[in-house]
């Protein structure tokens, strides 16, 4: 074990052994080493900064510079060997750098804490991180984007519109965050919060897919690529990608929450109990990465079922109408409101469609009812009335839409 | 029970009664009647701009606004009586409007579902609940900033550098976010966990100063006003408001958990679950708003025992100091680190301080060693060399205090 | 304030004066006075202990019960006056028994800390409490059964199958901890816990029975007495019971959190931290308290839409029955299985039922099929073959709701 | 990729290929195979009970059994070779079992769902799971012992009381649970949630021992090996392996918080939500069994530093001592521990230990304070006056530790 311990960077004045159990504990390497390019741009970084301050020499630096180059070489094609010892990816690189280059290698860090090193890498993998998801989210936005437009009968803008509002929410969720705040966002509880956040908002437009695809309400097919069958009964398809989307804020929200209560209560002298965030770190990058790829792919395969929607449909949906009809003939909304709803009572109590009642019956409910009543009962007059910006009036999602598409494109141009 | 049914907004089409458990279940008013003023602000706005489109006339809007002026007197004279049937605080201002002005009450709520006021309403109370706290978090820095020119020998410099650079990121925390981020601050659960995270850092400053205050350490005495007694040991001291504001981050943060919980899954056709979000809401404020003035007072109070603190230092924390004399006489830093371990090592063999050991014992762990080595055993040398911005030099001290006292100015001047 | 201070347990050597902050923020009577009749009870019988340890005579003994007996008498009638000074409970009721008996009063708590005390209380208020919530358990559940009753077509048995058994996980979740382990339940967090767990599952409960109230599904129909209509929309009617029932999970898991949380990492010489404990127990107490009525009340009084859920059955669903016909004339099951996929296949191209494919298509998939497969179509039938225990024969399902009736009659005999 | 379709179990009906990374998505067999020995025992239970219900013929059950063995086996010998299209356990040892015995496996799953097949793994699992546990708590319970048999002086009973009380929580709560309550440890969240609960207190215990391992403190020095250096400051001796027990609490409770929000609001018919269950069990398994391991290499190897522990005592702490003397000569309790706090104010006013008060400045405060005060100043008599059951002294302290003794060899006896 003494060589192992010789590669410790502490393992000056220790004299007892590590119990291997401990040190398997203690070891980080089996998550940390996804951070190695982090970790040698890093370094290389900081060597350059020594060299600067007279700390190593013009020739040590460049020494350095060509040993880390080689230890990336390596990364890159694979073949980097971790060796017993080689607990984190910081003493994996080092270990290795020291081969390379010998003696020049223990200036690497003068100055320079463990502590320090795993921060500055951290917030390097979290800058590329951050990239990677934006253009997922940007992805999924175009997607959804297109969808909306196969969506194009007046029925179904009715219908979908609680969901188009929810989905600009759900997308700026997603995509303003990561860019607007890049500075917050390297703080990982941060990131945690956000990828919590964002999955919260994917896993309810899940839900709402989930039952949007149920038999009873047919609105959508998800295609079989995103569906899976059950081994008990032949006929049954189950929506799982939409089922694990909707699972994954748990599992997201409980990384943030384990974090914090990690965090919580520590002194300022604390050291290893943080060495806990960077597992919560990947796991919640991987999971969002994930889910972020499979919500497109689901959302660019859906199918809507118009007449479905059609068929869905009610005379009832438009009471809103009938008491802005009143509204109209000058009675206070209150009253409308209530007004309309006895019409409902009537129509539920005789089993009829709103659009059934007669006008004698509802002059019983107000006198101002007259036959121009029927004008109420057009579900696309009904949509069209509200034209002013974010209503269902086409001409309005239309713009709400090209907002999008505009929003979109300055994104996909920013560096 | 009419008669209640009657003020409910939505009463028209009911004709069963609520079980009286569900209507406490439902009810609101209990807490959100603290957003009585916001209330009326709201609805103070939503009617002019209703009167812009022509929705209701100039008359009728004066008259609502008197009217809405009318509620606000009696709230603000504690004299406003909640009634049965005044489910939240919505309902119950709406309802005494129309005791005072009659029928055109009817008509402020005109397209406007009670989802739209309940937001509005949170936004408005949550502008000016974040202007106070940032009131309270820039007295704590004011006073903290304070405290810390109380501490000026070069003992206790080195002692409390850790928590200068731990105070700064608290008070970044606490004061950087509720101003540069006002818009997402907005957002309810944003808020939720920024108060997590701002309470977590004051919990770990609570343990730090806890652990300072023990009879062991002795770095810290609190004031009377900030510790009760035991009841049955009369001798001693109990460091009450630091355990209290310790404890606070859990009580918050589960109020972050719970409310991400409920909103997870949830389809986009919600309504009632997201009512939790208002008691979530004025508890977190009620708690960071305590937290913050009781933690200004114990920091504004406490006594710091400069002595106990200089009896805390040892040689040993010069160990650092003996690696970079070597790193001087050209040996890398991971060899100068390893040799001053040894040196660490002899001297608790021998039971003596690092300061003792011999240049003779010295130099069977390095010849580079040698008589000069006694001009490291100096801690004030050893904090004035490190006078970078960020270091522990007494002018990089006071740089950073002034830095703070200039930012805290600005903060002040801010709108 | 020296009154004030003169009647705190603890206040012999502290000279300063309390911050009135800090005391707010200490103060804990506010909450915890609902523990008032906890608080004599047990000291009743540590002053009985007392005496029969020598610690206080015969004498003493009765002039403190008659005390305390008088304090529970103004607790009673309302008439107990809060006074400043009386920062919790404990303190309030021994401030009031020495007004009433003076000195002797000074002896109740000999050798007993507050921590002692508010343990005590805790553990006798728990005890009430879980009585309290398990009589409320099994109201829900004895009308749940009732509700099982009204379900009697074989159609609706089939549907409602899945249901059921998560009905059953449901009660067994509800009722199955309180009573049998008590002993546990009086541990804190593991009330939170099985609190939060219970309402998990009332959430799903809830989750399930919105999903049936829609008009898509129209399997149900909540009474007015537990919806509420919409402010905007006068045909819409609410399940706000239900959704109301589904957020308070994340209510109490926050708690639950919250507690957690507070307790991490504290050292065990803590104190005040846990104070934040009896707030998350009572409103923990409270909220499972209303769910559980609100629940019974939207179980026993909804109404079952028994010819939409025949509406919703279709042959599809005996698709697992197509390949258990294959699988009794010698086909293995998972070859059975693929064999009906194909068929649902079949269907789904030519858009006609599954039990309209003729035997020739089925004799391409398998040249088993044959003119008996007609008898596969029968809803009926096919809910009857499985009356194994548990299975969704008439006669199993009401094995099953006879087997709770008799453990709800045990529960109910038990102390 | 139809060859892998063609393993599925459900993959009859489906025509479309799945899109790669919902199958990575969708996968399971990265974690899951660690349940491969569950999956083969619960196989086999099920194919004997297919047997007696007349579904499989005694031939088919004896090949299906024979070719479970050989599956065993190859996981045994590690060699079991994971194919493209086993994407979870399940499907990979029914895929082999198939390769083994041809057709006859396809019988084995007959009437038996995947969830039922994963809810039986995952219930042998864990009891195999909860009794490695139970191990090694008894482990750790047994060490902890002996290190009290090691503090024998008088001074540090009385220091570590509050510590053996706390120890005693701590081994209730590791050890109690999984034994008693096997019933409902099978119910996952109840294992994450008990699991929560006992890495909470060995938090604690880690807070505790953390703080005694401070240089201000030195009550006890960990061993190296349980120890790591600083990669900047060669002195430094950090305690990782406490802080590494410290933090886990939170990442477990985090998986706790997570599988409670992925189930909160789920209708009865999810399915593939739970899918992450199984990551949270296996991970809180692994870190528990970590844990519990490590604490034992600690606690059985550090040093208590007696010597500091006495000179941690000062007179101060036997104030409850001097206020019994009053009670003993008839002043009741609050008055009496009101006088012993003047006296400890009079000691700190003159800088002076309480034990140096003179008798007439004592006599100031109380006259019933004589000569007989001297008594009091015996640390050793203040720790043997309670010898009742859990108390203080030498012969109680014993006894408790004989209680634990006998208790642990009656939980090492049973099966």
């Amino acid at each position: 074990m003494a060589s192992s311990e010789g590669n410790k960077l502490w393992g000056g004045r220790f004299v007892g052994n590590t119990d291997p159990i401990m040190e398997k504990f203690n070891a980080s390497i089996a998550y940390d080493q996804r951070m190695w390019e982090a970790d040698i741009k890093g370094s290389k970084a900081y060597v350059k900064a020594l060299q600067k301050a007279g700390l190593v020499t013009q020739n040590e630096m460049e020494q350095i510079l060509t040993g880390l180059d080689k230890v990336f070489d390596e990364w890159s094609k694979g073949e980097f060997k971790i060796k017993p010892g080689d607990e984190d990816i910081h003493t994996a690189n080092e270990r290795r750098l020291k081969e390379f280059i010998g003696d020049p290698a223990g200036k690497l860090h003068t100055g320079r804490s463990r502590n320090d090193q795993v921060a500055t890498d951290m917030r390097l993998w979290l800058r590329d991180t951050i990239n990677t998801l934006k253009e997922l989210a940007l992805q999924l936005i175009k997607y959804s984007l297109c969808s909306h437009d196969l969506t194009n009968g007046p029925a179904n803008q009715m219908e979908s519109l609680d969901s188009q509002v929810h989905f600009s929410r759900i997308l700026g969720a997603i995509a303003g965050n990561p860019f607007d705040i890049d500075r917050e966002l390297l703080r990982q509880a941060e990131f945690l919060f956000w990828a919590s956040m964002c999955l919260t908002h994917l896993s309810k437009m899940a839900e709402d897919l989930i039952l949007y695809s149920t038999k009873e309400f047919s609105f959508i097919t998800l295609t079989d690529a995103y569906s899976t069958g059950s081994s008990l009964m032949p006929q049954k398809k189950n929506a799982d990608s939409l089922e694990l989307i909707r699972s994954k804020a748990g599992r997201v929200f409980g990384r943030c929450a384990g974090f914090l209560m990690t965090l919580k209560g520590l002194p300022s002298t604390y050291n290893k109990d943080l060495q806990e965030d960077k597992e919560a770190m990947f796991d919640t990058y991987d999971t969002v990465h994930a889910v972020l790829q499979v919500a497109t792919g689901v959302i660019s395969t859906l199918m809507v079922n118009q007449p479905a929607m059609e068929r869905a449909l009610s005379p009832d949906m438009l009471a809103t109408d009938l008491a802005y009809l009143l509204v109209r003939k000058g009675m206070p909304f209150r009253e409308a409101h209530s007004c309309a709803g006895k019409a409902v009572y009537i129509a539920e109590s005789k089993n009829i469609h709103l659009s059934q009642i007669t006008v004698e019956d509802l002059q019983t409910v107000s006198p101002l009812f007259d036959k121009d009543v029927s004008s109420v009962w057009d579900y696309n007059r009904s949509v069209e009335q509200y034209s002013a910006p974010g209503g269902t009036a086409r001409s309005s999602v239309t713009a709400q839409i090209e907002h999008f598409r505009t929003w979109l494109q300055a994104q996909k141009q920013k560096p």
